[in-house]
């Protein structure tokens, strides 16, 4: 596999996307909601996922495809090249704000990530790495991230799961949001994780990401030395639902262990 | 007072303020705290501020300052113009994001609002209106914001006010982040505020603000209907620091009157 190659062309086709969904302000966007009511789903969301399906069954017909609105492949194992995409990570932002959204993609083989992409879309900033060549915000090599002490952390956190709820001690959750020096939420994981691997934020956490939300992110941050786990501390599963924290070497240790107490 | 002249002199001062935060980041920025050790000033903060004070004075001799780093002048009433000035709002985010902070500034004459700016300097957002004349996003026009019912709220609040503390009902503020949409924080009051004058939030809520942080915010707010008082109720105070929340209209009475239950 010519991964430089594939590369040039995933980047084009993420450029392309991002186009489409701005000129898509242009005209009405027809909204509906999933199971929950919350979990929105839109128009260009279908559309966007179908744009990238086409293209790539194209031009990559061995690959398969992983996307959130589930116009891609049923994908059961990681075996063969897989790319892992949300075409609109954080969907409320994009119907609410106009902004602060992203396209997530990462393109893994046998399981092993190769190539990460966030695109903040309104923003026109590019998060991009290949496996051990370092991560980029725009044409800018992101530097390994530092060690930071938690009461001078920035965390990235839903206010949802500081109040009682069915995954976490909240109680916990709240020694933490004391503890650290401040919490933003910007409500796109893909973002946030951005934002981690840039030393925006020095930790994020979530509850129940889907592969989608992090398959790109994960690839990027590690590149910069973050650590990406799910609560036991395992590496993510990109299969299924699972909760999600990533933050600087030693910062991730140190609120899986203190703060983060998993309900049974 | 020719206040479209006053308008004209004030967007220029305050791009001219952003242009020099920018060029900032070349150098070394040196990180000071206040009483709090959470509460983070630079010396951009004050170099800005200083800056606009010496233009000010030099330009609108009669006129008052009041800013946040305190180089303006002691303000004890509303008389008179002033100059209401918070030189970077979000300054723990100018320091660990380098980005997400803003200029506010808004113009009072005898306690009225004249003129409010919100300017978001990295994303080059620029907000502002006039009193009477409609609130602008860069030189688009926003609409009058209609009522949205909570459930389909987004709410800025940080996740500090979920967690027990000394200002507010806690439990009462659970229920208020399990009833709505969705919550967000972006750690600037003043571009949260912008952002519910442009619809990108549904309300904001903060247990403590200062002058400065609010003074631009709440007459690009009001002129586009939204509601912005104290936790009374009240016209929020420009002299203290006090709990604010703006929302649209409707929405700003039911938060009010059923979340929000101050501590004595």
């Amino acid at each position: 596999m010519n991964w430089q190659a594939v590369d040039r062309y995933a980047k084009s086709l993420i450029k392309e996307a991002g186009h489409k969904i701005r000129i898509s302000f242009f005209n009405k966007i027809h909204i509906d909601s999933k199971a929950d009511p919350n979990d929105l789903v839109t128009n260009i969301d279908r559309e966007i996922e179908q744009f990238f399906i086409s293209r790539i069954q194209r031009d990559f017909p061995t690959h398969k495809i992983f996307g959130e609105e589930g116009f891609g492949d049923n994908i059961v194992s990681l075996d063969g090249i897989i790319w892992i995409l949300d075409p609109i990570d954080g969907t409320m932002n994009f119907v609410h704000q106009k902004r602060n959204f992203a396209i997530s993609l990462g393109i893994y083989a046998e399981g092993v990530g190769m190539l990460g992409y966030i695109y903040d879309v309104m923003g026109d900033d590019f998060y991009h790495a290949a496996k051990g060549e370092g991560a980029y915000f725009n044409d800018e090599l992101l530097p390994e991230l530092e060690p930071t002490p938690i009461h001078e952390a920035i965390v990235g956190i839903n206010a949802r799961w500081v109040a009682p709820n069915r995954y976490v001690n909240n109680e916990k959750i709240m020694d933490l949001i004391t503890t650290c020096r401040g919490t933003r939420s910007y409500g796109s994981a893909a973002m946030e994780l951005s934002y981690v691997a840039s030393g925006r934020l020095d930790a994020y956490i979530s509850t129940r990401l889907s592969p989608w939300d992090i398959a790109g992110g994960i690839i990027i941050a590690q590149e910069v030395g973050a650590v990406a786990t799910n609560f036991n501390g395992d590496k993510p599963g990109l299969l299924s639902q699972e909760p999600f924290i990533v933050a600087r070497p030693g910062l991730h240790e140190q609120i899986l262990t203190n703060y983060i107490e998993m309900k049974k």
